[in-house]
């Protein structure tokens, strides 16, 4: 499959000149782990694993795999769910985990530089005791990399109110293909600074340039949050009430679906009881709030509560206490480790306009019927971002398969119908790619192919993801 | 200077069945009207100016000005500063002022599917019926395009608590320079699907396509505000204020700096004693703050009041009702073109880290009196954007005029020490092309270049833009 023996002798030399003998790894062991990400089932082996240090070794990297044609894969935490680093064509694995240091938080600017392999959750406790906030915060905060949050454009629950990672990458240093370092823009909260290098570098996957360096931006950590848990007897009910509550004029910083299904084997793996799972509930809905006034928000709490009441919801949890609310988080967070290990293996990351979530909802419970597969759904329901698990008895890798793809054929088609996509936060990778033809046209297609081809002419970095360069 | 004659009898004639008689024109007194914009003294007559009503025959003309070669500069409403809709190359002329429908306010999803060609006030009051708020808003919303918003990813005022255009738009449908349409992205909040092509199209100043549907996020609207006025015996006191009050935990929605002299000019124009302006005032604030609890705003209202003595403020004036307010606003938005009329011709659109501007303003009155000219200075200081106009005694275009061009090369290469950029807002259009090499590399340069050889191999739409292919 993938191909091996690029790596002369030469060239592996050179390689691990630049980064030091220790940094240069090509055992049996290592190279196992460098080739598996969180995707399905999935392992393909690189030749060789470089962890470089700084943005001089990648670009040194980069130059000579630019010059011989070896393909780079550039890797964060390996938390990513689309396939996006994994080495399927073999040649370097290239680790930022090196990359490690938070560079600078400007308090006067409320900015911070940092470099791509610091974890999320470390890169945000660091900046909360400066009393600043940085908002995105996927369910593998506590693991995975702000490089590889960059390279996914990735959200999380926050994201309902604060936004996704976009919303807040102001500028990024990248080495280029080529080897050239370049900053994307500028420290700055606007810019009509030329084409939008930084926002065309959010959500590439690594296929454009090796982020290096990042600054985003900060904001003032809210005061106060309230969170409580919404039992639904029906599934369609909970979907229907997420759009209520923003019609009705409130901004939650948190509103999630779990479908109990879900939650039942969460609660099982991590042995909680916090979560009411008797069969009398469907879904839960997960609510929060946050600011500044704790009456303000009190007061709305109470009335998205009275609001709730329309779509049938049973009876309300308040989380009273930090502990509680870390046990409801702990629960949300692990959904997706757990019903992995329970094999539903192949995950989905739909997104659609939030009114349109019943009827997603309703489609993807009839498309497991016709393909005989059973689905959990869960996740971000107030941006309308549905993951989707699915366990076929037989078939546990949707890459390569036939008949699975044809099943997420359907359901794409259908996630298009309702003015929705493919990803919203997970991105295309490797087994998103099929799809892409289902949601884009050939002159969208063929812009990014373009695009790619400007950045990277020899096709040398995460090559083959999103896209192939020829169809 | 512009290529005349392009426009063979046989190629008008085919235009002018695209869009009907009446919408093609060719006569003086047109041709002079569609030659200028809000940039500077500048004129540059196209051949004809084309007023299409509909994607389809928008789509037609670029298609045969793709295989003919024609000059195509796409127009909104001929507010810009940066000179982006001067048709500086001749040939066609492309106003969309025709295609002026709000199509859809989808109060279930909170978005609006809008024409280009419609005043970003109407958009905006259209909404508010609904309760929804679309933010951003540029001083020119009584009289600019959505449409041209778009391509110059404007602000405004009250981007330092919403952002700016950038952060509402979900999707595109753009036709391409050579007559292809696409949808760039879905109606989601959230996309990691593919390159973002929506970020890429928004403030690419009609160089990559013409944008015919736009689909905007929208949010509830704000029950309250409150707005007050801060006068301060320096412009250096003022300006440090600015960064004081993010950094202690507020964020208004609007914040911003107007020079007394601007004050004084903008009061005497619409003939205003609202403002004092008394010589022991350099500078003024203009602060507002909203949200959906009156009680929470009055206390912040007192909690900045009460910061702001630490700088020295003198005597804030809070307005009382919606009259007092509308009237500073009216002061506000008209200062631009205020002191151009007074000769300040010259503007530039500064933007850098928002602690950085006390910095930022005492290099420009350095920069005054090195290169003989007098400079006011205003506008979003929240975001550290600063509006610098500019009044020469003997200059009044800043475009193909060297002295000028140095003394401006030297304030963006101030700019950039501060870590900010040419345009907060702007644009860089025709007159801030000679900037570009002074805040980027060459390999930006290259990138921007061949992003656009991949859109437009012809080079015909806004061609001479933003940079020139060729340098």
């Amino acid at each position: 499959m993938a191909n091996t023996g690029l790596i002369t002798p030469s060239l592996a030399a050179q390689l691990k000149s630049i980064v030091g003998d220790p940094f240069f790894l090509a055992d049996e062991e290592n190279l196992n782990h460098y080739g598996h990400d969180e995707t399905e089932r999935l392992l393909f082996l690189p030749e060789v694993v470089l962890k470089p240090a700084s943005t001089e070794e990648i670009a040194s990297i980069l130059r000579i795999c630019h010059e011989n044609k070896i393909p780079v894969t550039p890797r964060g935490a390996g938390t990513g769910l689309s396939g996006g680093a994994l080495p399927h064509l073999g040649g370097v694995l290239l680790s930022t985990e090196r990359l490690n240091k938070i560079i600078q938080i400007d308090e006067r600017n409320l900015q911070v530089t940092t470099e791509p392999g610091v974890i999320t959750e470390v890169l945000q406790n660091a900046v909360k005791e400066k009393g600043l906030f940085y908002p995105p915060d996927p369910s593998s905060r506590g693991s995975c990399f702000i490089g590889g949050n960059i390279a996914e454009n990735s959200g999380g629950p926050k994201a309902v109110k604060y936004g996704v990672v976009k919303d807040y990458v102001l500028n990024l240093e990248v080495v280029l293909p080529t080897g050239d370092v370049i900053w994307t823009g500028a420290n700055v909260l606007k810019n009509s600074t030329g084409y939008n290098l930084t926002q065309l570098l959010v959500g590439s996957e690594g296929t454009l340039g090796i982020v290096t360096k990042i600054v985003l931006k900060l904001i003032p950590f809210p005061k106060f949050d309230l969170l409580m848990l919404v039992p639904f007897a029906s599934l369609e009910k909970a979907s229907e009430a997420v759009s209520a509550i923003f019609r009705a004029g409130f901004v939650p910083s948190a509103l999630e679906l779990v479908e109990i299904d879900a939650l039942k084997i969460v609660s099982k793996m991590v042995d909680s009881t916090a979560v009411p799972v008797d069969d009398s509930i469907a879904a839960h809905l997960i609510i929060e709030v946050d600011g500044n006034n704790m009456d303000v928000l009190m007061s709305e709490m109470e009335q998205i509560a009275e609001l709730l009441t329309q779509f049938e919801a049973g009876e309300i949890f308040f989380a009273d206490d930090a502990q509680q609310k870390a046990e409801l988080w702990k629960l949300r967070r692990r959904v997706a480790e757990a019903v992995k290990t329970s094999g539903y293996t192949i995950e989905e990351d739909t997104v659609v306009p939030r009114a349109e979530l019943p009827a997603l909802i309703k489609g993807v419970k009839e498309l497991g019927k016709q393909y005989g597969f059973h689905a959990v759904c869960y996740g971000h329901a107030g941006d309308g971002n549905l993951h989707i698990r699915i366990n076929h008895p037989t078939i546990k890798n949707s890459h390569g398969n036939e008949e699975m793809t044809n099943a997420l054929t359907a359901l794409f088609e259908l996630v298009k119908s309702l003015g929705g996509t493919i990803s919203g936060e997970h991105g295309i990778g490797l087994i998103q790619k099929p799809y892409m033809k289902t949601v884009f046209k050939d002159a969208n297609l063929y812009l990014m192919r373009e695009i790619k081809k400007a950045f990277d002419p020899n096709n040398i970095l995460n090559a083959g993801k999103i896209f192939d360069l020829t169809d």
